[in-house]
This record gives structure tokens, C-alpha cells and sequence, in this order.
């Protein structure tokens, strides 16, 4: 068990993604210290239910500035665990009031866009932002659906900047294997080609085989066909919306280099379907099932991925 | 419960579709006669296990003609559980030994192709053969994986040739009926160009995504953060690479007019994407969202599609 001590945490957006943190360092052993949660909402109603699940200790609003201040008084470490597309305003809201020994953190899915909004705002304080990313997620969202075992055996990225200190990112770390996780190191543009690749792309073509279906002159005839092979691609399809459409976006980059591999390996299986080459096809498919069958087999790909950031 | 009323059988492929069938017409309410069920499969060895979990009372090899007459004499109906590029063969090689009242149904994923090979195969006995595609399936496959309650609630299709008898189509529909399924009737185009869209296209993009990961220089790192939302969409990337293989190349018409339907909106949204253009992306999501949400909550769409065919 890792051993981590922290005296007050200020997590902004107590969702899900927050609030199983909280619970995790509240919950689980080889955590000491103060273990003050304090949450930070867009209005006391955002925080209101967090307190009465006991997720939290004490909230604040993001537009209270005296609440604020007395929130990020004396803060061990900041997590953001709001939209991404929030980094730049929270971290321009609270700069003139972070201590200097507090370390931020976030919990962005995108990283090269966290790391400009966080220059943006910051500054030369940027030294004290330690961007991060726990790879996880449940189906439902919201405070109701934190875990404290949420992010046992799964992945934390963090992305440290060359002008953090190595003993922050190192706390950094220390809080999220205290939650269960693994913690590895990459830089943000590693890290987004990764989930780009691994994560991004997919959602996007799921979102697109329901469109096309959608806009099809028999769309109800084939929904009403549909079985477990589509069920199964277009689960992600039902991920949220304000979410995907921020990620796509924010990572724009590597996800366009990613769907143009994509498409041009689609080229390829397509020229193979229309020669009726089933040599062709059969070595791809083989390829990819015993690639997948091998990953299945790997480990425990549980969870969902971002499914409230 | 359907009232069905069967003497003998004869299974072509005694796997998990075709054992199926046979558990269900044995073990299920409301199924009289003599019921006796024959398999006939390549080799001895392949009938063996089906003869031992009693699924099958008695078993014939393809290749020898003596034991094929005797399986074949006094059958009500055959059914071809073999996957759809040995329907030919089959066909050629039951022709001359198949009674004026046999009729014969088949199996597979795909119908136009199926259509064709009978008519080639029976030429003016093509009334005997009526077309259809129990869309059902589990990820594990053979005799061993057969359940009596495999089509309960699934969707059985039938194409319904202009030549057969409409009291043959009806004894099949009530066959599939007995064995829990609803029926419905298409056209072999409609029915190819459904099952493309929402079978057929999903497994080569998801195929093709394993397939891009595998090309990538970063492919380990990759598949090592690969969480929730690859698990799912790649899930049927698992599946067996010669069928889909031939279910690739016997409905490619259908399938590359889907492909390149899909590649269209797969367009629209990189152009989104690259300008980003999030309430463009925004729009198509909800939309999928919606679409996906409402599948879901229509109905029981458990199992695989197509599993073992």
C-alpha cells in the first residue's frame, strides 16, 4: 500500500472523476494527514449533494471570491477535474490566490492543449501545474457514481513540465497511487497521439456509423436488425456529447493523424472487399484477432475511459 | 408457444447455429413428432461430440454417398448450418438424393450470394430451398457452446424465393418460431444491405482499427493505455477471420456501398474536426447519442450476431 499524507485537497468539479478521488484518499489505508476535501462548484447546488454524501468536507462557488480564497488558503494539492475546455478561466480565477507551496493538478483527457491553457494563465507559475490524466471512467456520471476504488489497477498518465519540481510531480503520484492506480510518465504529445489512437478515434467512428445509419432512407429497418456486434461497436456512442465534441477539438492534431491512418488502412481493406481478395482480408482479420485476443488476455481493461471529463 | 410438428431433420454442420436448433426443437414446449435429428458434418470426428451430448440421435459423412441417401430419405426439412461458401457444394451434392417434399432451409449471414449458389446448385428445384439467417450467435463457438434457448427473442430472417410454395415458407417460419424466435420476411438485397450496415460494416472498421494500431512505430504503448471504450469497439475484432473473410467477399456490393457511404460522413466529420467546428460535432453526437439510448432501451439485443457462421 502506498503510503500518502496530505492535510487539504480543493477539488474543482466534485463529479465523478473528483468524487472518487476524495473517497479513495478518505477511504482507503496508507493515507494520513488532515485529509481535508474541499470542493469547488460552479453554485452551491453543484457541491450541495457531495457534502451530503460526506464526499467533501467543506465547498466552496467558483465565483465566491472570498470562499475561494479561504478554500486554496493553505491547500496541499488543487486537482481540476472540470471540462477541459475550463482550464484556462479556473486557472486565471485562481492564480492570485494559490499559496506558494500548493501543487495543481487536473484530470484533462487532453494534454498539449492543458499544458498552453496552463502557460496561458499561469505564467512562470506554470512550475506549480503538474498535468495528469487518470484513465477511467464509469457509464454514469455525476458525484453519485464515485468510487473509492475507482482508479485501483488502472492508468494515470502525467505529463511534467520540464519546469516542475521533481518532488511535486513525485507527490502528484504519490496521491494517485494512493487511490490504486498506476502512474506512468509521458510527454502531452505523447500522451495525446496515445489516446487519440486508443480512445479518440474510436469514439469518433462509433458517433459516425450511427449517423450514417441515421441518415439512411431505411435507418428504422436496419436499427431494428441491429445485434450484439453493433451493440458492442456503438456502445461509446451514447457518451456524452459537450464532452467529446471539447476532446475532439482540444486534441485535434493527433486525432486528424490518426483518422488519416485510419482512412487510409479503410482504403486498403476496401480495394481488398472489391478484387474479392479473401487472402487479403483474412490476413488482416487474423492479424487483429489475435492482437485483440492477446490484449484481452493482458490485463483488466475494466471501466469505461473518460466517461465524465 | 408455436406448435411445430417435425419427423427428421438433417443438420448440415452441427456447430453452435445448427445444434442450436436442434436442442431447441428437442428440449422446447409445443415441438411433437418423431423429431429425430440427424447431423452430417466433413468427417466422423466432427459429428462425434454432437452424437455424444445427445444433440443429434444419428450422424453421415458428406463424402460418403450411401449414409448421406439414408440421412437424407424421409427428411421434413435440411437445414445448412455450414458457413455460406460451401453452399454450393452442399447443394450440388444433395440435389440428386433429396425427396420431392424435402425442404431445404440454410443458415448463413449473407443471401444474395446464397440465392445465386441455389439456383446454380438445384437449377428448376430451387422451389425447394427457402433462404434464411437466424441473426444469433455467442462469442464461443461448436456444439459444445449450443443452446436450446439460443434464438428466444432473436430475429430469424427469411427471403422468400418467388418459386417456393407459401405453406414451405410457412413450415420454416414456424420451425424457427418453435425454437423461440420472431420471423420476418425480406427481400435477399434488403436483407444484405441491413445486415452490411449494421453487422457486416462494423466488424472491418473495427478489424481495420486493430489493424492501424498494429502499424503504428507506438503500437505496444498504444495498446497498453487501450481502456473501456477500445475494449468495446473492438470487441468483435475478435471474431473468426474466415468468416468474415467470406461474409466480406460474398455481400462485398452491399458492404462497399456502406463503406463508402460511411467514408462520407467519416469526411464530413474530419472537416469538423480541422476547423474546429464544435457545435458541427456537437450536432452529430447528441444525434447518435439519442439514436443509441433509444436502441438500446427498445429491446433485447444480447448475444453476437453471427457468430459462428
Amino acid at each position: 500500500m502506498a503510503a500518502f499524507s496530505f492535510n487539504k485537497l480543493v477539488i474543482f468539479g466534485v463529479g465523478l472523476i473528483g468524487g472518487s478521488l476524495a473517497r479513495a484518499l478518505r477511504e482507503r489505508d496508507g493515507v494520513s494527514g488532515a485529509r481535508t476535501v474541499v470542493g469547488v462548484g460552479r453554485s452551491a447546488a453543484s457541491t450541495a449533494r457531495a457534502l451530503e454524501l460526506g464526499v467533501i468536507d467543506a465547498a466552496a462557488t467558483f465565483d465566491d471570491p472570498v470562499a475561494l480564497r479561504a478554500a486554496l488558503a493553505g491547500a496541499d494539492i488543487v486537482l481540476l477535474a472540470a471540462p477541459v475546455a475550463q482550464t484556462q478561466p479556473l486557472l486565471e480565477r485562481i492564480a492570485p490566490l494559490l499559496d506558494a507551496a500548493t501543487i495543481v493538478t487536473d484530470a484533462g483527457s487532453t494534454k498539449s492543449d492543458v499544458v498552453a491553457a496552463a502557460r496561458a494563465a499561469l505564467g512562470s507559475r506554470v512550475a506549480q501545474f503538474v498535468p495528469g490524466h487518470p484513465i477511467a471512467g464509469r457509464e454514469s456520471s455525476g458525484v453519485d457514481a464515485a468510487l473509492a476504488d475507482l482508479y485501483v489497477d488502472r492508468n494515470v498518465v502525467l505529463c511534467a513540465l520540464p519546469e516542475n519540481a521533481p518532488r511535486d510531480v513525485e507527490r502528484v503520484a504519490a496521491m494517485w497511487r494512493a487511490s490504486g492506480a498506476a502512474v506512468h510518465e509521458m510527454s502531452p504529445e505523447q500522451h495525446d497521439r496515445v489516446l487519440a489512437s486508443v480512445s479518440h478515434l474510436p469514439h469518433v467512428l462509433s458517433f459516425a456509423l450511427v449517423e450514417q445509419i441515421l441518415g439512411s432512407p431505411d435507418a428504422a429497418l436496419k436499427f431494428s436488425f441491429a445485434a450484439g456486434g453493433f451493440r458492442d461497436f456503438t456502445r461509446i456512442a451514447a457518451s456524452s456529447p459537450e464532452m467529446w465534441r471539447d476532446i475532439c477539438v482540444a486534441n485535434r492534431a493527433a486525432l486528424l493523424d490518426e483518422l488519416d491512418d485510419y482512412t487510409a488502412v479503410l482504403a486498403r481493406l476496401r480495394a481488398a472487399i472489391e478484387a474479392g481478395d479473401g487472402a487479403a482480408l483474412e490476413a488482416v482479420f487474423a492479424r487483429s484477432r489475435e492482437a485483440r485476443s492477446g490484449w484481452q488476455a493482458g490485463g483488466s481493461k475494466t471501466g469505461t475511459d473518460d466517461a465524465s471529463k
